[in-house]
């Protein structure tokens, strides 16, 4: 039956996914009254500044400059807060708890960096705090997590979770360019922002995985423990030579539960290239989950964006107004788990995860090198070695060497004896390959 | 915080999934308890034979021949049905929703066939029905489109919805083998039931399309007005020729909202190879949706079998538990909208449905048979044509069409007009074609 009352919003940011948010409440007004039961009015909004022509109308919402007046507002009942970062942001989340309203953000570095904290503020205070839009934009991924893998021990996930990165792989793969070239390319494209540290360094996609991480598993967020490589130190002869070995390389989030604690890694990654997690390409992103019950389970979807960002927090704002009404006890819990059987598990050094390797080293090319080679790495099994190049004299020519499953421990001290080798030249260069097979 | 007091479950049928659910609960019983705040108990279970001996221990649990008497015991709060089937089912989860008590099933012909009767008289008593696992098994497809697309207008959805079906075309097309030879094999590795009609008919698609249309656009269940065809008519040539041409054939079903009406379709259709869901293969399931916010999202895993499905009946026996102390009007509807506001949205004829098409067809190898055939189409745009044999004389050989998209009406009557030709032998084969790019 549907109420009379409409639910009040209060919104912070007018940026990209505020303006997408707005546009999605204003155009399905009627189907998400049809859904929710009840409409809902974003009441007022906060923007550095209110005078900006935008894209999208404000017409009913009372615009203010100061965050600080949308979250007091007397009539906002749940705050949306799609400003970013953690100064501003955290503050904004900390006084709508205090001021006993819910919260909806997008905002993974927070969520990563003070979910613990701000979670029990919330459960104190009776509120929600909703961040479906915080990790892969419209994917509903902490949804499927949370609830619909509720029968499950999950035993790992992987996700290509940051699009800019899955962008420019799919372009430096297509069109064999380097990093730098693509990287120029995707900023004139809007795909990658003037600043794209977070996005290539692997910052941005460690924030999503921790959340991820710590949903699936029932453990509190734990960013500082994830290892976090970017892609912009790949090569483009790497992900050339990927190609010729039959696999891409996607720059991955992966989450797994071993006996001896939690593997919390973000990577460049080998994946087979029939593999479905290879064929998500340009910004889409995607997670494939385990569940021991479900078996694989991948959602893959727009992972940023205006819009596909505005569908889970309209999505998190239905959620919350549905919840309105329930005992504070019997809603889904922020990390999945009820707050008092959160299980402290500790996560591995990347020393011990436990994956298979690409190596690639330049040796002389000269008979009993190679010998020498896998002499060292006689206790790994290997399951492919290519001498790509022949220089038909005594020169260093390069070497790809592909492992099978085995502790990173045992590849790096092959490495370093191998590069000690007289007959290799420079570093090795190491990639991680996963086949999700188990 | 955990609640000390379990949830008291009534298990209607010990087959697969049945088995499966217990299993299931047993084996992650603390995981489900430290996600759901509560223990869920299987107190009841009715099963044809209770003695017959099982791979899933029955300890703990009161088991009766008469479903009637798992329904009625006083301590059951929630029902489980997994009889499957209209008739006892049907009476069961009538008698659950007089009792008072929720019902969770896996039933998906129930929910097609009486789902509105069941809804409207499980609102009437406060009492809610959930079946996730009626569609795609493990796949959360009822949540997402229910839950994380309640932001967006849904524009379509297209399904690999039925795993027999799929797990048969894949054989069939990696190995070019018939489809009665497929389908025995199939049989014998469990992957067909004996009684194979329903799956690869296309009805138990329909069932399925029916229930994701309705939540997708918000109209009652209608299965009588969703088309079927399924694979059993499929030939391993066409199979074959979709393959040469860049295609896959999968058995989809298809759900669009169109300004007339819906398209409301299940048959075998032709999908680029390079699209995401020509990767979906055996018996995977995969439903890709298209919100106008979120865009295309793909959802893909287990289908069927004993735990996949077992994994969507305890997800929804924990958002059962969650919703037992919300407020009635504040729960998720049924049919994703409250049931107040649905629309009898018209379902559009199949003459009026719009997509490409591929024909095969039988003409004479003969100067100006190809014209002939092409006159006819002369206002339907060709994608390629391709006579992909000669006689080297005046015999009849094979010529494959693909068209741009166009209404089924005016194929078909273009397809009367080629079989009426001297020239042309037999009967037209067409397959419908859809690349999902808009």
């Amino acid at each position: 039956m549907t109420q009379t009352k409409p639910v009040k919003i209060g919104l912070l940011g007018l940026g990209t996914v505020g303006g997408g948010t707005i546009s999605v409440l204003n155009r399905n007004a009627t189907e998400i009254e049809r859904r929710a039961g009840r409409a809902i009015q974003v009441v007022a909004a906060s923007a550095r500044d209110i005078h900006k022509p935008r894209d999208f109308s404000t017409d009913g919402i009372e615009l203010m400059t100061r965050p600080e007046d949308v979250v007091d507002h007397p009539e906002v009942e749940v705050v949306v807060e799609l400003i970013g970062g953690c100064d501003v942001a955290g503050e904004m989340v900390r006084r709508a708890i205090k001021a006993g309203k819910h919260v909806v953000t997008a905002n993974k570095a927070l969520i990563a960096h003070h979910g613990n904290e701000l979670f029990a503020k919330a459960s104190e205070r009776g509120v929600m705090i909703a961040f479906e839009a915080a990790v892969a934009g419209g994917i509903p991924i902490i949804k499927t997590v949370r609830e619909a893998l509720a029968g499950n021990r999950v035993e790992w996930l992987a996700g290509i979770i940051n699009g800019t990165s899955n962008f420019i792989l799919t372009e430096m793969r297509e069109n064999a360019t380097p990093f730098a070239e693509v990287l120029a390319e995707a900023q004139r494209l809007g795909y990658a922002e003037a600043d794209p540290t977070f996005d290539v360094d692997g910052t941005d996609a460690a924030h999503k995985l921790a959340i991820l991480a710590a949903i699936a598993f029932g453990t509190p967020l734990n960013f500082a423990a994830v290892t976090k490589e970017g892609i912009d130190t790949l090569e483009a002869i790497d992900v050339e030579n990927a190609r010729q070995l039959g696999y891409r390389i996607k720059h991955l989030g992966i989450a797994r539960w071993r006996e001896q604690g939690l593997e919390l890694r973000v990577h460049p990654t080998l994946v087979p290239a029939s593999h479905i997690l290879a064929s998500v390409d340009g910004v889409m992103n995607a997670v494939l989950a385990k569940g021991d019950a479900v078996g694989p389970l991948l959602l893959s979807g727009a992972g940023a964006g205006a819009e596909p960002t505005a569908s889970s927090v309209v999505a998190d704002i239905v959620d919350v107004v549905r919840a309105l009404t329930s005992d504070p006890e019997n809603r889904v819990p922020h990390l999945a788990f009820q707050a008092d059987s959160l299980n402290d598990v500790p996560v591995l050094p990347m020393q011990d995860t436990h994956c298979a390797f690409y190596l690639r080293l330049m040796a002389r090319d000269r008979a009993g090198v190679l010998a020498d080679v896998t002499d060292i790495l006689r206790a790994i099994s290997i399951e492919a070695i290519r001498q790509t190049e022949t220089s038909g004299a005594d020169e260093f020519v390069p070497v790809i060497i592909l492992t099978q499953r085995i502790d990173e421990r045992l590849i790096d001290e092959a490495i370093a004896r191998i590069e000690a080798l007289e007959s290799v030249s420079g570093r090795v260069v190491k990639l991680r390959v996963e086949c999700f097979d188990s």
